[in-house]
């Protein structure tokens, strides 16, 4: 079955059916050639939406209103800005977010409650207003308008993340598409920073937040930047059921189907953040196995993936293993040191807790790859998970010193 | 009370009546004019002594045989190197701890089992036992010692770390001073990366454990410079008795006046390892109150103070609040958003969830001192805690990217 599951090109979210969306230059952001900071995505059809959001306690209004909304089952799309978090902001947040679901909803002849927004950007300013009531109508919405959809989301982004695949179900052709902002203040720890999924597959709501939820924790929970846990973090994952295909509920033939799909398009997008990480160079990407349970093996993945000690020297290619087993052995999971074993890229420099002698230029010269992998095998259990992380370059000081000045 | 406390000129933990110290270059560390790696302190009278030991799992035998030999609750002193952290060593690794006891206490005419063991450096590298056994011999100990010692316990340290005070008891006069070692992988949760403390007050064992975890916890536990935990923190406090002062019980009116003089030399100390880490500037100061609990008050501080994002802010001169606020949101310590008010360096930044309009450029060049404070008012319950860490420069990129090559 997985073959059939075709990566589009040019893919985002609105390839699958019955998606349209657009953006616009509202100000929010410092001017320059082909500036977007706010879009609209939108099911012309009523969509079952699933999202998850931030578990910070300092929380978006944004991220406030979107809860609600979700809570009503059924929604249309999102508005979303960058350049602003509308964080900290006391109570003039919400009534900010409110009014953009209000202008949305007028410009789009749909109920506010229909509409989810996310904002991203500076923490701690006011959303312009003025500016956005002026811009929201000028948002012309089409089925080629996830590009620019997934421009109007970046902050200190290099580049816009998305990715679309295809997949068969009883005849019927589905996809799943989406795009993603990340860059800096990435530590999901319940969602990520801005995520917008797009199917035409019909999905039984109940189980559409189940499946996103345990994707999200195996993908886009699983990645860190800087071990910052951003205070805006949405997934919102919508399902139009424009495909025609037969409806996914949890008892069906296609539920693990739609998860597999659903993996591989957050695995991507997820993989794209850390490539993408403020200053990084590299993608660090830690496999534990043989855990006690899937909780202490991702504790333990993300330990080694989050340590600054580790991100220094996978950035120097200094193959300093003494720093991972410090990160495993700070994580909370539980080990026995004289049964772990560790590998760097394939090369195994650790068994039974003791260090075997390796050709120390081969393994730098194999740490000169974009992605230097960390395989560990705890073996006091049989659960694994995979965490991914960027190396730390002096750029990310320089970048994150002066992000407002 | 308090004023009685005196810091003593050139203080070192041979302050203390009854301690002698030494050291000697074994070879550990790479050779430069007046180096020192491998040092003992000890009091010829049997001391009461206490300890707190990381909570890393993976954990140096130099930390394992410490940690047996406290259980016997009576010692003379310690040995520490530098240079190499006898650490993922295997089995290997706690031979060469015992031997090297048995070495000094060879040397020194005592049982191995009433000396301890330090050791801090590379991790995965066995300790030279050869040049162990030649140079411990040559150590050789007088009350002028301390300063040496504190030079052979340091890894990348810029300076050593010492500090000592005086106090009246009863008409005695006593003396508690101590040295330790910080730089890098310092994120302590149950000591921190060798401390050395001593005293010639007459010290009940079992207060002087639980007077040491509790000082230790608000001290030196609250400091960070990378988030890291090492395989190797350590904290020791030996009491020897010999100001012949009047022995301090839980239930003796000395005991508060004992505690309030521990806390003393050991913020001093813990402050100095912040103000050394790795590539510092400058120290951040994090006061959390009106928490709910003490646990959630540390929590809350040490979020901040070791947040990656509000390091690169501090290292900026850049007043990026935000940050603080998505810090404490993040920390697991219950908050209130439309509660909480935020200073920077006295400065009023937020009040009742709300930015105030503050003028920039006097903030930012308040900035510039060398220690940067943020207060909190959470103001949902009674507990405080204060949390130390350092500002984070490319300096210290370059440094832990290349640390073994």
């Amino acid at each position: 079955m997985a073959d059939a599951v075709k990566v589009l090109k040019d893919g985002s979210v609105t390839s699958a059916k019955g998606f349209v969306a657009g953006a616009t230059y509202a100000g929010l952001k410092a001017p320059k050639e082909g500036q977007l900071d706010l879009g609209i995505l939108l099911s012309r059809q009523a969509t079952a939406t699933a999202g998850t959001f931030t578990t910070n306690l300092v929380k978006s209004p944004s991220v406030v209103l979107s809860q609600r909304h979700l809570a009503g089952g059924r929604a249309h799309g999102v508005i979303a800005n960058s350049g602003c978090a509308n964080c900290c902001v006391g109570e003039q947040g919400l009534r900010d977010a409110e009014e953009t679901t209000r202008l949305a909803g007028m410009h789009l002849s749909l109920q506010p409650q229909e509409l989810f927004i996310c904002s991203t950007g500076l923490i701690g300013a006011e959303l312009p207003m003025a500016l956005i009531r002026a811009a929201v109508p000028k948002i012309e919405l089409s089925p080629a308008g996830g590009h620019d959809f997934a421009k109007a989301i970046l902050t200190t982004d290099k580049a816009p993340k998305e990715f679309a695949v295809s997949f068969e179900m009883d005849g019927a052709t589905a996809v799943l598409g989406g795009c993603v902002k990340g860059a800096g203040m990435i530590h999901p720890q319940m969602a990520t920073m801005l995520c917008f999924l797009t199917t035409d597959a019909a999905v039984d709501p109940a189980y559409l937040q189940e499946v996103l939820r345990e994707v999200v924790d195996g993908t886009l929970n699983m990645i860190s930047v800087d071990g910052d846990t951003s205070t805006n973090d949405t997934v919102l994952l919508f399902a139009n059921s424009a495909s025609g295909s037969p409806v996914i509920r949890r008892d069906t033939p296609h539920a693990a189907r739609f998860k597999e799909v659903l993996h591989r398009v957050c695995a991507h997008l997820a993989h794209e953040i850390v490539r993408d990480g403020e200053g990084a160079s590299k993608v660090i990407e830690v496999t534990v196995d043989g855990a006690r349970s899937l909780d202490e093996a991702r504790l333990a993945a993300r330990s080694v993936s989050s340590s600054l000690l580790v991100k220094a020297a996978v950035h120097g290619n200094d193959p300093n293993w003494g720093r991972v087993m410090m990160a495993l052995g700070k994580s909370g999971a539980y080990l026995e040191e004289a049964k772990v074993a560790l590998f760097l890229n394939d090369v195994c420099l650790m068994e039974h807790g003791m260090p075997i002698p390796f050709f120390r230029e081969a393994v730098v010269a194999t740490m000169r790859r974009p992605t230097v992998r960390f395989r560990v095998q705890l073996q006091v259990g049989n659960a694994a998970a995979t965490a991914w992380g960027c190396d730390i370059s002096a750029e990310y000081v320089h970048f994150n010193s002066a992000y407002v000045t």
